[in-house]
Parts: C-alpha cells; structure tokens; sequence
C-alpha cells in the first residue's frame, strides 16, 4: 500500500510522527507537510509565491518533505511533482485539536484530505480533541485500521471523511459515531492596540459558542467521549434551495429598464 | 440599508469600486478589505500574525478600512470591532476570474461571503469571467438587485450565493440560471528550479481540466452567456454516504485485539 500523510501542524509535529510510525507497516509512506504551522490556513494554496521544498530528516518512512506552503500545495506538490506514483490513500493529521462543525471549513488539516479528494485519491483528516495532549496513541492506530478500510471499501467521488478523536486512553473510547458536520462556531474578540509608529493593529482571538446541537453532531459526539466520523463532499450546492430560488424574480435582474 | 463590502482582489480593485457606486444609492455602504490582492486564500484566518487596519479613502462610501489579513478576517473585524450595527447584507467581489466548480474551495471571495453567512449575514459572491476585463458594469448592476432582492427574501440560515457572471455586453446576457456547483477543476503544473543558493523551488501553474459537465453546472451556464446564481451551504455533510458508511465495521476499530 501506498500512502500519502500530510498535516497543517508541520512537519515536526508529534501528531504526524505518531501516525507516520502507526503506518508504517502497511507499506510506502510519504511524509509531505508543511515546513512550519498552517492552522487555520483553510484551502490557501500559494499562486503568487515560489514554494521551497527540501528532503527532510524522518524515522523509516519511505520518504518525507518539508515545504514551505500550506497543505493544500504540500498535497498538490506531492502528486504531481514528489510522487512517481499516485497513493492508494491520504491521511492527514494527527491535528492539535478537534476539526468539528464551523471549524471544518477554517482547518488546514481538513483541507489536506479536500486536495487530495479533488485528485481522486480516497482521503481522511485525522484530529485528536485536545491542544496540549500527546495521547497520539489511541488515534494513530485508529488512522492505520481506517486507512486499510477505506482502501478495502473506497470512498465516494469527491467525498472525504473527517474523523475526530476524543483525548482519552484507549480502553475509555465509547466507540464510533457517524456524524453530521455540526453547528460549533467560535465568536472572535479583537484585541485593539497601537504600534510603536502609533498604527492600529488588531489580534485575533475567540471563544466557542456553546449551541444546542443534535444527537449525530460531530462536536457532540466526541465530548461524550465517542470516535466522530463525519463524511464531506466537496460539492457545496445548497439542493434543498433551488426550487426556492427559482421562485424569485430573477429575471428582472437582467432586463432592466432603459 | 446598510451593506458591508469586502473581496479578495483588495482594496484597490476596480471590480469593488464598480459595486461600491452601484450600491450606494442602496444606503449606507461599508467597505472592509484586503489591503493587498488575497486570490487563493480560501478560508484563512490570521491567528498567528497581528492584523493593522487603517482607514480607506473611498468615493463617497460610508466608511473604508484598508486590513493587512485575508477576506475572512475582514468580515471577522468589521463584524465585530469596526460596524457599531450588523449590516443587513453582505456582497463579495466583483472578483476578477470566475469562482465556480472546484475553484469555489480556494476562493477569497467565497470566502468572505462564508464569513457573513456563518455569521448569520445574508450574503453574496459575486465574480465576472474574466481576469483581464473591466467590463464591471453589469455585474455591479446585478449586485445591486441582488442585493435588494436578498434583504427582501432573504436566504436560508447557513446558505450563501455564488454568483458568476459573463464578461459580456449587458444587452448580450442571455439570461440567469440557478446552477450547482460544478466539477471544473485546474491541473496544477510545477516549475522547479534553483534559487541563488541552490536551493530547491516550485511555482506552481495550472490549466482547467475540460470535463463533461451537466447542464445545470456554474462553468458550463457562464460559458453559455447566462449568468449562474449557485446556492452554497456551509454544511459539506455527504448525507447520502452516511447509510452506505454505517456498513462499514467501523466498531473493531476501537476494539483492538490484545
């Protein structure tokens, strides 16, 4: 088997090593991540910058990158320019912190596994629900069984799966949930302050809205202590709308009075 | 009405300043923008870096800020530190270069009006056909009905508007299309090279792949003459997997054998 691991949190993060040695023995593993952190990048991909790219240092893995670029182009890069020969899976991760409801659409990680569903490889994102934890353990070794699976199984054209992982020890895991994208947002709060040329500048930061959310929610079901597997499609379209739509006077909008 | 405007081409682009004077005999126009081109972007926040904001002069708008961040922190900001009241509706563009298939994950514009809409703004895209015309007039035009048209009927709670238009005389529109999402997509290519150090480089290029698309697809409608209005959602849950993936036998992944 022929795999392909990226991530967002860089190349040195203890999350990609855990899952790289969980892989392992399921046969070629390609490292290609991010020189340093991309959290929360989204699906950026670098037109207007050149992308240096180096060999990198890493344990028994078949091969390993670091690029400076977002995962996007570390996925782009690896399959076209990197890789002699397609991978029979993508995983991405294992990210500091959970990739659930609003999240999925800000997370590096999730877009990893976007890039590489777009190039018709079968893709996963992998996020443990905790930013200081290094419980890798209990979610790399669940990577490599679901890597196997979904190569077993295949996934859908242009569908990935989003898999959270709840910070506990093994034996404590409830087990799998499948999942709906659910509605967790983050309200930001700006920090206003002047430089020392008395320009305003602002930093970024916020808290999680705390929101009734259903039984089959993403966010839900991980802190209830269950394994969250939400499968993403690329398409977008809002079906439920489009009658809706339709019954607007659109057509006005183009035939307007002399 | 108070409308914000924001995009990813930056501050400067002649695609804004056509909608600008488009809307403001709407009311009360906010534009909120990048302070330099942020094509390709897609939904990236600046966590990391501090973001300077500083006022625009603008014709005649409201109120102008310039903001050294992407489309989404522009939105995050005036949302939320620079607007005193919610606007009643956001728009995004008029972008240079269409957003429509696969292009729609990468785009700053989208992305912007993903922005207003996880925030409960009702919200449009709106991007004109080519990356050289300043033929903005009728795409501005179309902003404005569709501005009042949204604020009138409003939109679903999680959905946005993609809106592509032709880059064609007005009296040449064929009409509008609701549309879906399509699958065009760009083959990137990677140009290697050395840097004066000898250091290993990309730049990354692409071309659109051709594919067979349905009638009702955004890339197909715009190239037809029609303008193509495709409703979004925030929510990428593949529901019609989640019966086929519950067959998996995803239970012995957390069962593991001693």
């Amino acid at each position: 088997m022929r795999i392909l691991l990226s991530n967002d949190d860089g190349i040195h993060s203890p999350g990609l090593r855990a899952l790289a040695h969980a892989l392992r023995p399921l046969g070629e593993v390609w490292v290609v991540a991010p020189e340093s952190e991309q959290s929360s990048v989204g699906h950026a991909i670098s037109l207007a910058n050149p992308i240096w790219v180096s060999p990198y240092p890493f344990d028994a893995v078949h091969a390993a990158f670091a690029v400076r670029g977002t995962p996007a182009d570390c996925v782009k890069l690896a399959l076209t320019a990197l890789m002699p020969h397609r991978p029979d899976v993508l995983l991405s991760g294992i990210n500091r912190g959970e990739n659930t409801g609003i999240s999925v659409l800000y997370s590096g990680t999730v877009s990893a596994a976007t890039e590489g569903t777009i190039s018709g490889i079968p893709s996963a994102a992998i996020s443990l629900d905790s930013f200081t934890s290094d419980r890798f353990g209990p979610a790399a070794q669940l990577g490599r069984q679901l890597a196997e699976m979904i190569v077993q199984h295949g996934l859908p054209k242009g569908t990935l799966l989003n898999v959270n992982v709840p910070d506990l020890p093994e034996e404590e895991l409830r087990g799998i949930r499948i999942t709906r994208q659910g509605q967790v947002r983050w309200q930001e709060v700006f920090e206003k302050r002047l430089d020392p040329r008395g320009r305003t500048y602002y930093w970024m930061d916020g808290h999680k809205v705390e929101v009734e959310e259903p039984p089959d929610s993403d966010g839900r079901v991980v802190s209830e202590g269950f394994v969250s597997i939400t499968p993403i499609r690329l398409d977008m379209t809002d079906k439920g709308f489009i009658s809706d739509l339709k019954a607007w006077p659109l057509e006005q909008l183009v035939t307007r009075p002399a």
